[in-house]
């Protein structure tokens, strides 16, 4: 847990707050031992996906022998995994909008792990059916993304089973301390619980598994570097010789009304947009719900401007829909000058939302002759 | 724990052991509330293996109902199973004799999950790739023992792994504290062992997993009865909805030198009969180990007589090789008043063990051939 003066700031795989509301990045980079993403890098990534390149992603572990991999000619890949315990909203889809993007960049394959395990330990009331019926759903929206079914191995924990072959040799490596420790395991958690660590390091060892030693990459959010740490002790060990992966580092997605962490866990879904909402749905949440960065009357927003760093819009569209730097840029700074209202910005990433979720659902119904192409069988 | 006295006696699924080498089989029983196996039970079991009518298997719980269910032409079966970390020995048979034995006289399915993982869980030496290998060499000599093929199914966790399935649903209403109290588990015990007893109970249930509910046993060591009343818990939760398992008890069956619990974990192997020893092998072990209730001099033993309650060689007859009462009298008898000598009685149980075991290695080899026919696969 990294605590800043008096819990000012809070950042662990449970919980992420600050006192002031802010997040301070570089403090993190320095306290998990992590290395920001230099200019050498990111002009690597020039093609990539806005959230590679605009300073989202913006921590790494060994992500420059990764590219420095990839550029030798040797295999690479990226390993990024989702817990299915609800429908997908727009921040589930962060870490599969790089992966997506590395795969189109770099031809990598990309493996994704299906974790209905977990979500079923954890969550109290999930039964072993509905975790089914969520990874299913869920399955189709990665694949609707467009990833390569060449390139793209999606496995379920309960459908392909063999992950618990690997998973249990590297479960004699964690002691229950060891785990506890990492993940914050309490004695009156399931016994499937204590297990998981050694499951979800399984995930991000499986494309060494599955295809032998060579670097793969987790983008991951900055909260959950433990258990990367975690498993780079363990690709180490004797038994397993196996590079350590990489990591790609997320600073956190605001949520539509401004919080630090978009998450479904302390909202009705208001303050999420789901991959299945209608143009309607979209468009009334985002005019109640997304945080403002205007101000309090249209004459003093004309007078002194909108405030693009905190406005959720604003936020949204430069890590997730306008591709084109300087349109991108001109929004930054009519708004900023007052010339753009924040009904207009918002009316802009209405729109931009809209048509990516009318493509999506369409996709997404065409992915469910694909399945079979993308989902790894034992 | 059950503790009498000042450490007199104590019989955990770790331990067995008492200050005056005896066990108080009674006060097990009244202790861990199963109850003696009564003369109407016995009597419906006449034709079956010693074990079974000689008093060696002498509790149970419910194996009244198990009996009644098959009378009234409902589904029945048994399971046990095998913890795989080395070759097999003459006391590993003890439950599978039984389990056979049951399948002969009650024509019922017979479960054999090999617990592979368990093993590689709890040895520290024990390589992945080695458990597998003792699982499939202890698979051939159980198929030796003249399973059906059409009734038994034997699997393995790291091959049948959609076992992890089932002992995931176990896994999420069994907790740490749970499990650390029923199996002993430390802080120092990795992951995987404080999973195991999830998958445990996925043995003990499958056979209602696989074929629906119904009644099913398992023959067990008397000191394992925890496991199964934490087994018994879970079936009856909603979630499952099983027939609660019903269990047969079976007392310790001595070492060669006469030790409480036949095991190889406290010695070189000379203390035991390994299924692949050859004759001279058996001959000599016996001879120089077996423990004798004989009389130090021939003269003594002549005008005293032998003990056959100690004599370990009788025991063996008694329990495993002897299958005919009036031939088993005689020889107590002749024991007793001296007629039989040591050396004598002992070449009676090398002649035996030697009869069972050529025939078993043969077996053994022809098992290479079936093994397809009783392995379930994903």
């Amino acid at each position: 847990m990294i605590m800043t003066k008096e819990k000012e700031m809070s950042v662990t795989p449970w919980e992420v707050s600050s006192g002031d509301g802010k997040i301070d990045y570089e403090k993190l980079v320095k306290d998990f031992g992590t290395t920001l993403l230099n200019e050498k890098i990111v002009k690597k990534l020039s093609k990539c996906h806005p959230l590679l390149r605009r300073g989202i992603y913006f921590s790494h572990r060994d992500f420059d022998k990764w590219l420095d991999a990839h550029e030798k000619g040797k295999k690479v890949s990226v390993i990024t995994g989702r817990g299915p315990s609800e429908k997908m909203h727009l921040g589930h889809l962060v870490p599969f909008f790089v992966a997506l993007s590395l795969q189109k960049e770099f031809g990598c394959e990309v493996f994704i792990p299906i974790s209905d395990d977990e979500k079923f330990f954890v969550k109290d009331n999930l039964s072993y059916e509905k975790s089914l019926e969520y990874a299913r759903d869920n399955i189709l929206d990665l694949i609707a993304l467009g990833f390569d079914e060449k390139k793209t191995f999606i496995f379920e924990d309960f459908v392909y089973t063999n992950i618990y072959t690997y998973a249990a040799r590297i479960a004699k490596k964690i002691t229950y301390s060891t785990a506890k420790a990492a993940f914050g395991l309490k004695p009156e958690n399931n016994i499937g619980w204590s297990f998981y660590p050694a499951m979800q390091a399984a995930h991000i060892l499986f494309p060494q598994f599955y295809r032998g030693k060579h670097l793969s990459v987790v983008p991951v959010g900055i909260d959950q570097d433990p258990f990367i740490r975690l498993t780079r002790d363990v690709a180490e060990m004797k038994e397993f010789n196996l590079d350590k992966p990489a990591a790609l580092h997320a600073k956190f997605i605001p949520s539509l009304s401004g919080g630090a962490k978009m998450s479904s866990s302390d909202s009705l879904g208001n303050n999420l947009i789901y991959l299945s909402d209608s143009a309607k749905e979209v468009e009334t949440k985002i005019k109640k719900y997304a945080f403002s960065g205007g101000r309090d009357t249209l004459e003093e927003h004309r007078k002194k401007g909108g405030n693009p760093d905190v406005d959720v819009s604003f936020q949204y569209l430069k890590m997730l829909f306008e591709n084109d730097d300087s349109k991108l840029q001109k929004i930054h700074d009519d708004y900023k000058s007052g010339r753009l209202l924040s009904g207009e910005l918002k009316m802009i990433l209405i729109e931009k939302v809209n048509a990516f979720l009318k493509e999506h659902q369409k996709k997404r119904e065409e992915a469910k002759k694909k399945i079979d192409k993308f989902v790894l069988k034992n």
